[in-house]
């Protein structure tokens, strides 16, 4: 399973920081939907060019205009891009073009989707790599928030996908048992005192 | 009836050309999804600057994070974002949250939204100013496409709306007896040679 740090800031400069100490134990660096509306692509170019050996995730949550949106963040150094699962298909479909043509990858993002499982397949079908079983900030500060939902969704779905809602040090181990391929830590690591650290016990959690 | 100018660009540069040309014939200077993604939050700061009298909508498609994003682009200097209607309640609402204190607005984009009428009962009662009934470019561009529905929907609603999906001179005077609050035009404007005179075009259609 590869562990992909959710990097949940607002610059370029904070980003880089960041993705400079929990590099060394993470496989996939994400740019979080609040930081590319506030820093813009740049900040997907800044990342890539400071780390060319991590995959780069530009969590665009694309809604509409899937192949434009794509294509420029392709442009940009992403290597992965989300789009919404409540997004329409052709959406998603010009997401996917647009990955083909640069040899890169779409993840839809299952946030806000109520039969998580069901979508998974349809968006599979379109030819999307992984699907995100995703619980939003939003959702995980309600009561009796739980990863339970997504990895039971996860397990059952029957194609491959990340986790990612509030995922910890303590949850990897269940993460795992799912099945996820990825399991997707954002505040675990940046609101840790030592992101390195905290990186890296994410990191050993994983067998 | 107001007119929105959505400005489906990718640079600010282009934008603030776009905004200079429209600006005399709209009321409202919409800075469009993948502009925000592409440039950043510094595009609306540099629009709202240029057109101080201008309402400036911030594109947001927010589906997360609801408060943290509606505050950093009323801090940049929007008056109006939007919040998807797919999003969680608490998301909606902690935009709200933002934009009461800043004593600005949002707005609610239906786009995906099966039940949009229903849909938007729910979000005006979440505090929400105004709802978008908004058929995306993907989805224009799928065979047989038309506003109708956006209308019937906006209308049998009961809360104020504005309409947005291919909106032409042509099909204004439609969008006006549907009793929409704002009619949206994006292509009509900035894929026509001239952009003032089609503003200025869509602007003499409104009675």
């Amino acid at each position: 399973m590869k562990l992909q740090f959710a990097m949940d800031t607002l610059s370029t400069e904070s980003a880089l920081e960041l993705a400079a100490a929990a590099a060394p134990h993470v496989d996939i660096l994400e740019l979080g939907t609040p930081l590319i509306k506030s820093a813009g692509l740049s900040a997907v170019t800044a990342v890539k060019a400071a780390h060319p050996d991590k995959v780069v995730l530009a969590d665009l949550k694309t809604m509409d205009a899937g192949e434009l949106e794509a294509e420029i963040a392709f442009a940009a150094g992403a290597d992965l891009v989300t789009v919404l699962g409540s997004a329409g298909d052709s959406t998603i479909a010009g997401a996917v073009k647009a990955a083909r043509k640069h040899g890169k990858g779409v993840v839809v993002d299952l946030i806000g989707v109520h039969d998580k499982a069901g979508r998974a397949k349809e968006v599979v079908a379109l030819g999307v790599d992984l699907v995100e079983m995703h619980a939003g900030l939003d959702e995980q500060a309600g009561d009796g928030y739980t990863l339970d939902s997504l990895l039971h969704d996860g397990a059952s779905a029957g194609v491959p996908f990340s986790v990612a809602g509030g995922v910890t040090a303590g949850t990897i181990p269940a993460v795992q048992q799912s099945g996820a391929r990825i399991a997707v830590a954002g505040g675990a690591i940046y609101g840790a005192p030592d992101v390195g650290a905290a990186a890296a016990a994410l990191r050993a959690a994983i067998v």
